[in-house]
């Protein structure tokens, strides 16, 4: 049961990493290619969410991996 | 079961991050591209919400970490 | 049963905040941009509607978080 | 049964306030800025119709608690 | 089984309370934006359709508890 | 089986009537900010309408209810 | 298993009938606002559609009332 | 298991009902209020494409009869 | 087997020639009050591609008319 | 296991069938409409890919009625 | 096990090849009606195209009749 | 258990590549529409990326009539 | 069950690319028909992009045949 | 059950990396159409974005191959 939690689970942790970076990684080209003098301010929001998602994922990842050992 | 609740709990928290903070990246990198000068009260708002959902998501994350050294 | 459910309940829980918080996040930073003299009415407004979903999702993070000690 | 229930239960009921908080804060905050001189009628409906939905998730989460003590 | 009933129903019904009251609560706030001087009128439709919406969540909600003190 | 599909059935109900009068009262309230002069017509067609869906919704409400004393 | 196909039917034929009524009297209520002197025509084609899907949706509620009886 | 069928099956039937008449209906008045000199024509249209539709979801309803009867 | 198949195939079937014939249905009413002198070519293309849907559809109700004798 | 593919495929097949060609004469019908002159390359365009689904769909008939006489 | 795959594979199938060559199809139709002199090259691309998809879904279709005769 | 997963990964693969060179098809044939003398570049990076999912999708029936002789 | 997991993982794969490189395609196709002398930046960002999807669905395909000759 | 997992896995993050990916491929390429001279910025937002997404995917990509070895 273990087993079957690590792979599906690191996959839906993609999924949600995919669809939440998906995101504001094309909100972030189109705006940059809207106000390209404003590159600095958006690159930092669109780095700030980013991270805040993939820690997210990577906890997520983690109790994967630790599945896999324990189970 | 409590394994296989880990795994895929932590996986669908971070569906819960990934589609809300990415929600809010994108519309506010999109609104700084619109208004450079007020992201100073975008990135405020930003941050309020996008920390509002990451607790949920990283409480989530604590449950599924209990339930894998509980189970 | 309640260790599966303490997982996955916590996980919905962190999309149905995601959703709704991320929805208002991104209403509000769209608006300030477009309005930043109004910014603090918009404020008290995201505040008060992301308050509501947060106390149901926390009561949510809450039933899960009995459910691991309980089960 | 009763346990399963209690956390998944409450879980899809912080995505069903999710959802409708969610789009009546979206629409509030988008309505204040393009109309702030309203910003008390809107925020009247904004709080009668945020309440119905709370009123039915909380009677939910209620629901849910009853089931963690009961089963 | 009822228990299981009880927990998972009364959520479904708050996310049916969620998209419907939503919806007209998103509709409500822009059209006072919009129209700011007929909204007694709005008002009066938006409490008529919200009321009917509510009457069978609570229903629901009610079909809900009884389960809970009858199974 | 019968209290599981008495739940489940109510709470699938209230989904069905929040979706289709949340549909009606949304078009309603923003046909009434357009045309405020036709507001009679249009609440005619809105509560018509709403009449028919609340209908089959309460009849499903009503078996609910039923399989819960039958059951 | 009659009795279980009771409730969920009769909540899945309100969805039918939410769904299908519910864009119809959308369309019909801002049909009416954008054209108010064809408003008889508009009623006679909403009502002629919406008395169609309610035909099916109250079958499948006779059905499910049938079922409630037999099983 | 046929009487399952019977009530599940008569549900969905009632959505694609729902979904397709609703659809041609929320055309169809649209159309109307654009051209109502073209009434007739729109009219003929949509009761063509909607008893194409309410066939087949009439013969899915008789089959669910039959499946009551017969199981 | 086969009576659970006859009941579900009816219905998914009918929701198979919702959407298609609905979305053409849709199309026709809109396209002759756009064009109305064009009415007899669209009407043409209309009956064609709706004919080849109800055809599918009509062989999986025939399908599933047969599974209800058989089974 | 045959008779319940048979049945449950058939549908699916008409869905498939009634998404396709249903999104093609759509765009046909809104074609002639727009260019009405342009109706003969619009049909053979209509006819070409519809044949195609078409085709797919009908195999996927004669499969499930080979299994109802084969199961 | 390989009956009950022959079936709904055949219809999954048919989704694919529905879903695939109806947006080719019906943006070809759009795009022949906007440009009609360019009918030759939409239709060697939209041939193309819809052929690498039937391929595909042909193949799914032989190997769910494959499945019909093995098992 | 492989003759299962044969049917429906095929089926699963088609509605991969429907879903992926469809979207590139239709974007293919309005592009080639709005900008006829660019149709050889257009039609280069339409073969290309409908090569590689095409790739992906082949290979995965590969798998499937792999797993039809083995299992 | 890994012959079960083959099948179904490699469609699934399949779809991720179909997604993923077709929304690219669509992209580019349609960049290439909007500023066709910057064809050759798009082109580098789309076979970039592309081929970080191709990699992970080769994977999730190596995986899979891996599984049928293991399993 | 790990191998089980490890397919479904491998290719859930093969559509979680083709969301993502995706999405940002097609704003990268739309974006460097309407503003080639930031084609630089673009780039480098579109590949740490990507990056982010294709980190996460390969870890469970990963842990789908130690699955296959372990289990």
């Amino acid at each position: 049961m273990g087993l079957l939690a690590a792979g599906i689970g690191a996959g839906i942790a993609a999924i949600g990493a995919g669809i939440g970076i998906g995101m504001i990684g094309k909100g972030a080209v189109e705006s940059i290619a809207r106000q390209p003098e404003a590159s600095g301010d958006i690159r930092g929001a669109m780095i700030l969410t980013a991270a805040l998602i993939e820690g997210v994922a990577l906890i997520a990842a983690i109790v994967c991996i630790l599945l896999v050992f324990f189970a």
